[in-house]
Parts: structure tokens; C-alpha cells; sequence
């Protein structure tokens, strides 16, 4: 295909005039299709429902070290839990504590409890005067809604195909002490489905912070979520990485199964240094009195072990897999050529990370919606919501079945074809 | 038995020698008991291990409005679990949230939001000069550990078997911008098993606190939790009582099925004004995508409405009613006409309030401690940890079997006795 920025006026009015044609005819066929959150389908689901007879009414419901798991106590989690996600996470056991059913909520308890009561011993945060968070963009934005919750000013970092801009990253964090955290999806990230490289990880792991209270949000969400068996990102740990460089308390680890078993009813862990734990065990042991026991020895007794729920996630990749090819094929074949558009090409995770031309975001969304596909509303992937470029759509392809995203990725190409046709043709000279 | 101040030196002295000849055989019996924690025992988690069969992997995981109970989503809970809580809490399901496994959790939490975010639109608490709590004594020790965690000042207020000394809770509240709170355990009081009366709730309701960020925390973990059928303590729903007194936003109101299914794998709830639930919502849509639907739903399906709640109540009465007549009928034997101590006779709840001689409690506990059977820390039913009587402890019948429950209870009456005796003795003329 012609690039649309190489058409004649005339060329491009013909275009424009097909793709009107073409977007009536989605229109009138009423779609109500979603591609806009990173939510498994039902396939998915069905594929742990195993998980319901794993405890009955005969099992023993004690863990290894006889704690019957049905009553009160411990309060970091079951051993075997720990072990299950400390296999998952690639850490010790032993620096991990076993949360509820959301990381996202263990992530929220962390900035909470530096606002009230500060890291390891400095000034509380919500007693500080200014307080900033690093970004990379396009991101997360559950995470950037953490952050605007609780008043933090957020600086946006470029990602690239290695992971954050570290240049950028490490002038801020040694410069400014008011820099308190980074927001980070290393692996298969949210939605460009990046690694970070090997460069990247020890150059985080060598931050020299101006803050001491200063921490990086490591939200390992996708840490075993691959697409393909034979090709496969990986990604250097960084709690070992931080230690090995004399900075073991610089992260908190984040990671749930919500998105290998059931989301919503996973359990979700958090992994630091000694130092980190014990400071957080203030906290914890007057927050609760223990998380879900009988739902951790579901978990264990499900999967078994890593090797079971590595097995589980080629079932996941196998259903998932297909979707993101099909959405990536309809990109190629409809825009293609047109220089209109970039995306990515995960090879694991859950998003497609799809940038329009400049100023095309909201149009192309706003567009796909009034024809009845639902997108990540344009802007999301930016701190406040606010794409300076107005450029950055996520695309989620997991949440609906095969004939609905096949048409909703269709019916996408040609609001963006349409969109950008007609900013280009605006732009022309007379 | 004739009382200990009216005995003879003489007399105290051979009682003396006799106690401490029974202390050393309960000694030498090596014993290992608890009677500390209000922890339902094997036979009490028995009963609900039906629900382990409520879901299995043939069920339908949806609830009645079609909802995938697997998949995120439904921030406040579905409804069907919000009308069975709703029923167990006497509140329209409105008005209820429901939240993951800890109803402590929901209170630090509640308290986590004043501090960084403030209440209604008033200032942050951690950005006010001065907090206070109010915190009828005896109370809850997991109570006054969060408010302490968070530097509230706590101050204490005297119970009666009406409830608080509503006198000096008017004077407090109403006098004093810095009393953000009170700690309430309604019905079955933590630990006296006192039930507030009609005219306490009606004088809650009616409170004109000084702050406009007051509120009352009224953490109704007995609601229905009765040891009888035919003697059951009633008490006045308070948000509707303070909706009648115009002072709608007053309550947060907390429960959970820790103590009816499983302690820390059940549902805890929050239910209040509807004000408050929007101010509330600012936070929970930050804070996580929704608690966990599975162990709603499958809390639904085993107990069906109230009234299978109720019916299963009836056996957990069944199971610890014996254990509370037992340790009763203990100290009324051993203690009864000594004049050294003075107890409680609940009828629901969980635990029943020893009063020692002033002076007497930390030596009980630590003597009963020696000899194997160990108590709740004395201290531990006041702020801080600290009686300033020395008097309070807490009795908890629930967990151990009959047979180690009968020993320890004999225990520590001997212990009651052995103290009391030589405190007595000591003070005496020679």
C-alpha cells in the first residue's frame, strides 16, 4: 500500500470516501465488542476450574507444618505458598509475604503506609513536602491512579524497547530528593509488552537515590506470561541484582497469580530485602490478624509447583496466543505501508501498544466507540490521562472470543485508516 | 467459702500452704493449654467445611445478575452477598461493601484513609495537630493497637453492662475537635459480652461531636452470635437509630464471617451512609479491582440466606455454650464467697471478663503461665497494653477441648487464689 502522506489529493479523497463507506457499514451492524482491558476470557478460566475440587469437604485442610489453614494466624502466608511463589517470583521464601487477592491492593498499602509512617525509620511521606514518582510511559494506568490518589506529582520517562530511559531515570532519582519511587512493569510491560534488558535491570540496581526513602515499584505481572514456548523474553531478578550491587533495600517486588488462576480470587505476594520486611511487619501484624490461609493451600494443592503451573500457562498461552496473532495480522494487512501507525509485537503479556499519528489518539477511539468497540480510553497509558501526543492506544486482544476481535480489529484499522486519512488530507495545501 | 479478707492470718497461711501443694501438681503435669485468643476449635471448623463442596468445577461460578465470579470487576461486592450480610447485619444491602477476608483490616483501613485523605472533605488526619480515640475499657487489644500504630492518643472510658459511660462519652466527644473516634464492640463486648441497651445506641446516635470528622466504629463481630436460643441479647441497628436522630453519617459499621465460616478465609463487610460510601469510593477505585467474588459467591451458595446463617450459628452455640458453662461453673466453685475477683456471665460472644483483686492480674497471668496454661497478657484489654488497675483479664473458653479447658480453668482459679491469698496475707498486721 501507498503511504498516505505520499497520495495525491485527489488519491486521498477517494480513500477517505471508501473508508466512510466502509465505517457505515460497521455502524449499522451494532457491534458491542470490548477490547479494553486486560481481563482473561472465559477459555481462560475454564482451564482452572480444576482449582473448585482441589480442596472438598474430605480434604485435610493443614499445610505441611500442621497449621490448620481453616483458622486464625500466620501472618505472612503458609510456607508452601511462599515456596509456590517464591519459585514464581525466582526468590527466597523466606522474602516474601503471602497478601490477599490483589497486588494492585498490596501495591496501594505500600504508598499508604509511607505516607502515615515513612520507609525504614525517615520522615513519614504525607510530612514531606513534595513528593514525585518516575513513570515510564506509555504505562499502567492503575498505578499512575495510585500516585494521583495520594497527591504525587508524576514525571513521565520515556520507555524504549530496553525499558526506561535510563539516563533520564538515574539524573532524577540521584538529583531530586523528592523523587520517592518508580513505577515499573518490567517484563512483557503494560502495553508495549517490553523487557527490560540486562543493562537496564543493574543500572536500576545501582541507583544512587538522593532520597533515602526512595523505592522502585517492580510489578512483575507478567513475569511468566509468555506467548511462545520458543521464544521467550527473560529478565535479570532484581532483588539479587540490587544486593549483588550493595543496594538490597532499593525494591519492592510485586507479583499475584490473578492472571494464572482467577483474577480477583489469586493471591498476590510481595518480595524485599530483610530490611524492607521488617519494616513492614510493623505494619502488618496491626493490619490483620492473617490473609486467606484456605485460599493459599487452594493455590498449592492446584498447581503443585512451579512445573505445575508453568504447565497451566502453556494452556494459557495456546488460547491467548492465536488472539494477539490475529489482531497483529489484521495491523499488518490494514496498515501496513500507510505510515500511520506504529505497535508492537509482544511476545508475551497482555497488551498491544498501538501509537497513531500525532493528535489521532481520541479521534480513533472516540470513533471506534461510536461503531461499537470499546478501546482503553486514549490516554490512559499517561500519567492524569494526558498523552501530550495524543498518540498512545492500548489494545487488550485476550478478553474476547475470536470472531469478535477479529471484527473489532478490523473495524480499528479502519477508524485509524479514516482518522488519519482525514487529519493528512486537512493538512494538504489547497 | 468464707472470704479471704475475713480470714485469720492463721487461716490465710494454711490456705497458702494448701495452694501451693496443688500449684506444684499442676506444675509437675507439664501442661501446655491456651485459653488466649477468641479462636473457634476443630469441632467448630468442622461444621463448615460443607462450603469446601458450595463451588466445585461442575458449578456455575456466575452470580444472578449473570456476572463471571472468576473474571475482575464488581468493586463493592455482588449483590447476593451484600443481601446475606446485609440480612446478618440488619442494614439494606445499599449500604454495604463488601471487602477480602479481615474486618480489621477494613477498620486500619478506615483509619489509613482519615489519615491521608481526611473524612468527607476535612483535613487529612495527619495533617491535624491532635487525634483522639475513645476507647471503652475493657476492650478489643487489636483495637488499640491500630489507633496506637497510628500516634492517636487514646483515652480510656470506663464499661458498664449497659455499655460506655455515655455521660463521659457526650462530655468527650462534644467538647473536644481531637475525638475522631471511638472503638465499639456493640453486642457481646470484647471481652465482658456486654450488649449495649437501647438508651446507649440512642445516645450513640445522638452524639454533636465538636469534629466534623467524628465517627463511631462500631465493630459488631457478635451480631449474631448467641450461646442460647431462649436468652439472646437484642440491640438497636444504629444506623438507622442515628438516620432517626439526624446524624446519618456518624457510624462506620464493620462484621464478618470469621468467627460463623472459616476465622480469615470469610467475607468481611463495612456498611454506612450513603455519604460516606462515596467518600469511601474515592479510595476502593484506586485501591484495588474488586475483593475476592469466589469466596462471596461461595459463601452464598453454602449458607443459601439468613436463616441457613442462623442455623448454623446454632451449632457453633451447641459446640462452645458447654466450654462458657464449664469455665463459669469453675470459677463459681472455686471462687465464689473469696471475694477476690469478679466475672462475667455472657450469653453470645466469645469471651467472659475476670476482674482480679487491683494489683493481682500480671501475677495470675504469669502464674498460670508457669504452670502451662497461658492467658491473654494481662494488660492487654486496656490502651497501651496498660491496667492501670492490674486487674482485667481476658478468658477465652472457645479453642481448647473440654478436658484441657476444665484444667486450665481450674488452673487459673488456683492461680486467682494463690495471689489474691498471699497479696491478702502480706497486707495483713502482724
Amino acid at each position: 500500500m501507498k503511504a498516505y502522506k505520499d497520495m495525491t489529493k485527489e488519491e486521498l479523497a477517494h480513500e477517505i470516501k471508501e473508508l466512510k463507506a466502509s465505517y457505515k457499514k460497521y455502524k449499522d451492524m451494532d457491534l458491542r465488542l470490548d477490547m479494553s482491558r486486560g481481563k482473561p476470557c472465559r477459555e481462560q478460566l475454564d482451564i482452572s476450574m480444576g482449582m473448585m475440587d482441589a480442596l472438598n469437604s474430605e480434604a485435610d485442610l493443614s499445610c505441611a507444618d500442621g497449621t490448620d489453614c481453616r483458622n486464625y494466624g500466620v501472618l505472612t502466608g503458609i510456607e508452601e505458598a511462599k515456596v509456590l511463589l517464591g519459585d514464581m517470583m525466582e526468590n527466597n521464601p523466606d522474602n516474601i509475604i503471602i497478601y490477599g487477592n490483589s497486588s494492585l491492593n498490596v501495591m496501594y498499602d505500600t504508598i499508604a503506609r509511607a505516607m502515615t509512617h515513612g520507609i525504614m525509620g525517615n520522615t513519614p511521606w504525607c510530612k514531606q513536602d513534595k513528593l514525585k514518582f518516575l513513570c515510564p510511559v506509555p504505562g499502567y494506568d492503575r498505578h499512575f491512579a495510585i500516585t494521583e490518589y495520594f497527591g504525587i506529582e508524576m514525571i513521565p520517562v520515556a520507555m524504549t524497547p530496553e525499558g526506561p530511559d535510563m539516563d533520564v531515570v538515574e539524573k532524577l532519582v540521584s538529583e531530586d530528593p523528592a523523587v520517592k519511587g518508580i513505577w515499573c512493569t518490567p517484563k512483557y510491560s503494560n502495553p508495549q509488552g517490553y523487557s527490560y534488558s540486562d543493562e537496564t535491570v543493574t543500572r536500576f540496581a545501582k541507583l544512587k537515590p538522593a532520597a533515602p526513602d526512595f523505592r522502585i515499584f517492580w510489578d512483575n505481572a507478567y513475569g511468566i506470561h509468555h506467548l511462545y514456548e520458543d521464544k521467550q523474553d527473560y529478565l535479570v531478578e532484581i532483588l539479587a541484582e540490587c544486593k549483588r550491587c550493595g543496594n538490597p533495600d532499593l525494591v519492592y517486588k510485586f507479583a499475584s497469580t490473578s492472571k494464572i488462576s482467577f483474577p480477583g480470587s489469586g493471591i498476590a505476594a510481595l518480595a524485599t530485602s530483610p530490611n524492607n520486611l521488617e519494616d513492614i511487619m510493623k505494619q502488618l501484624k496491626n493490619q490483620t490478624i492473617g490473609h486467606d490461609k484456605v485460599n493459599q493451600l487452594r493455590h498449592v494443592r492446584f498447581f503443585g509447583d512451579i512445573y505445575g503451573m508453568t504447565e497451566h500457562m502453556r494452556k494459557h498461552a495456546n488460547i491467548i496466543r492465536p488472539k494477539f496473532e490475529a489482531v497483529l495480522a489484521t495491523l499488518d494487512n490494514r496498515l501496513g505501508g500507510l505510515e500511520i501507525g506504529e505497535w508492537t509485537r509482544p511476545i508475551g503479556g497482555y497488551f498491544i501498544s498501538f501509537d497513531a499519528m500525532e493528535g489521532c489518539a481520541k479521534a480513533i477511539v472516540e470513533k471506534a466507540k461510536k461503531a461499537g468497540v470499546i478501546m482503553t480510553n486514549a490516554g490512559a497509558t499517561w500519567p492524569y490521562g494526558k498523552d501530550p501526543h495524543d498518540s498512545n492506544i492500548r489494545i487488550a486482544p485476550t478478553y474476547p472470543n475470536m470472531e469478535d476481535l477479529k471484527l473489532a480489529a478490523e473495524l480499528f484499522t479502519l477508524c485509524v485508516r479514516l482518522v488519519s486519512a482525514e487529519k493528512i488530507y486537512s493538512q494538504m495545501a489547497d
